[in-house]
């Protein structure tokens, strides 16, 4: 089973994106993100474009929360559905190295990325929808599991699961809670306990995706998808959404800065430190 | 697939109702509702008898909720067995005329008695069996959700969910609760945000429903099990249900007021009565 | 379907014990358990060899906690395994004879060393295996429950179960919430209504256990099992382990002399007396 490990080296820094052209209104377009955006259907597409794994760096976390506060706002969109423009992978989850060898305040400075990535996905009043072509670790699982609704392609070759142990590192109570309200409390405890990687069948069967496909209907479906979903009145479907996911969004809202705080100390520790070198020296191995 | 409608319109105020003439001691005749109470057995059966598919109208509940205090305080009575005398339908769930139309005084008298029915149900010291013969949409399935067990007739043209959003309307935390208390969280997320309706055997795929059975075992099936379940020792039982359901419980109790005043401010705003009155137009076109 | 009892009469207080001879460092021995522990895997198997059902009386309770102290201190012991020597049971649950005919005082200090033994093993730092080669009602469930992981030999006369509403008592809210977080809440709410018992393949499939295997691969598999747990780095698991668990530990922390209390204050009821009066009895008979 191929994967691209827990937290990958994006090694694309001050890479020069290709700036797409779009035709359709509202399109955005930024170095690691392309939004395609549908008036007559009111659904946006947004695809990550980060080589080679869209690792979610601060700039490619700072781009998709613009992008994500952007439609929000849109009254027209009511609908997203997020996938990748990357090769076999959704994407490989946070980014190693904006976590080594990084002082505390940048640290910290990423570590609040991801929480607004994590509220704004979360708590978002649009339909969204995961379509998931390529393994999908770590922080690209989280990502995926703050949808509401998961497609995978249907390739066993591809992963999903927090598997943050494996590295030494541990997922925050609220990558947990986002996990148990999508599998229950046992699924959660031994995943996250062992570090697990799912296959795309071993997802679906404990409900951590909700439906497979082959990877040329992926798109098809996830639009069929959504016309379900926006069938639904928008205000009692929202009001619906906000019952379930509100105690949980609180949880981390009341305690953003006290989770910044563990994060930084927890990352900077020496010995944590020395497993980020010792995981990013196997990688380079690997691509060796 | 044939259903009733999320909530509908009874369209039986004011009816007669034939007065059951029964011999067995305690048994209670009400317009709407008839008892049944075995003595030798402990066990009562009530059925909903308000045509045409037993809306649970400001009477129906007021009636229920009657019965039920007189069964809860009869020590000789230690089982329920709740079912339908209407074809096709267990129960449809709210009478939409009680929340169309009317001053804030009476939708809150009516959400009160909602409530109670609620909190007698789910705190009920007997053994409860749900024996769902026909669909269950909305209140319906709120009915047989606070039941110690649900028994449904296996036909694929009855269903059973909380299909409040489908009309633009959302079910409160506490059936939110009930049904993440029998079927999980992540169920709950996608049933109530789609307003799912289940068929018998999708039904019990979740656990939404505990055992389908053919139509004329209904009964018969309800009550062998009643027996398993009164082979346990009443106190025991008892403490432990409570131990399981108090919480939920708990919560609605000291958010009585609260849940009152926020339903009668959201039924009552123009938006949502427009939203209702279509519904009924529409079920009045069915009809012709 | 042959079992042992809710609670049973172990019938060997005052026994002898043979003093096993182990070379092993830090084998410890007792006369109701035996601890194998393997330096070179940091292994420990604790078996439970108390005829004639290894009943959870003080004496083995109290034994259980040192032992498990001295492993949790034992910084080179990172694994253990549960188990037990005596044939077809793995533990019939907590000895009848300490909560009947007793003091409340002795009644209350029981039920101290049954908190202590689960604080213990929930909250463990080790990796926890239950090898279930047996029948395990109540306690013995309960004791199976606290562990990582359940394997359970696939023998149909054995079953499992927190069965304790059979003999009228009652399930604490830590037995309950331990059951909710393996099975959730409403397999949870079923099987301590009713006190189900649970052949091996009804277990597996509720996630009661997680695993079966035949009697003569159970070792083998609980030693393999282990090994994928300790290739995960210890305090990454144990980080996680505790933010899974902590939330229900600190309940009973923060209310175990209520928790006695409630106990004692039960049962030494007099109609709760007298139902364990009977149950004896009845074994008796059996016996007989």
């Amino acid at each position: 089973m191929e994967y691209f490990g827990l937290l990958s080296s994006s090694g694309n820094h001050g890479r020069v994106a290709t700036v797409l052209v779009s035709q359709m209104r509202n399109n955005a377009t930024s170095p690691n993100i392309k939004v395609d955006f549908n008036q007559s259907t009111g659904v946006a597409v947004l695809s990550m474009q980060s080589p080679p794994v869209n690792s979610l760096s601060l700039d490619l976390l700072t781009e998709l929360c613009i992008n994500l506060e952007k439609l929000e706002m849109d009254r027209a969109c009511r609908g997203l559905i997020i996938t990748s423009n990357q090769p076999k992978v959704f994407s490989a989850g946070l980014d190693i190295l904006e976590m080594y060898g990084k002082s505390p305040e940048r640290c910290g400075e990423f570590w609040r990325a991801v929480q607004e990535m994590w509220l704004k996905m979360y708590g978002s009043n649009m339909v969204t929808i995961a379509a998931i072509n390529g393994s999908s670790p770590a922080g690209g699982c989280l990502l995926s599991l703050t949808c509401d609704y998961r497609i995978m392609v249907d390739n066993p070759r591809y992963s999903i699961g927090l598997n943050e142990t494996l590295l030494g590192i541990v997922a925050p109570f609220w990558f947990k809670e986002t996990m148990a309200n999508t599998v229950g409390h046992r699924n959660t405890e031994m995943a996250l306990e062992l570090g697990l990687l799912y296959s795309p069948s071993e997802a679906l069967k404990i409900g951590l995706v909700d439906q497979l496909v082959p990877q040329d209907q992926l798109l098809t479906t996830a639009t069929e998808t959504m016309k379900k979903w926006l069938a639904i009145p928008d205000h009692a479907r929202q009001i619906t959404k906000s019952m379930m996911r509100k105690p949980t969004l609180d949880k981390l809202t009341s305690n953003r800065e006290a989770d910044i705080q563990n994060f930084v100390s927890f990352i900077t520790k020496d010995s944590i430190q020395k497993s980020l070198r010792m995981y990013l020296e196997m990688l380079k191995k690997r691509k060796a």
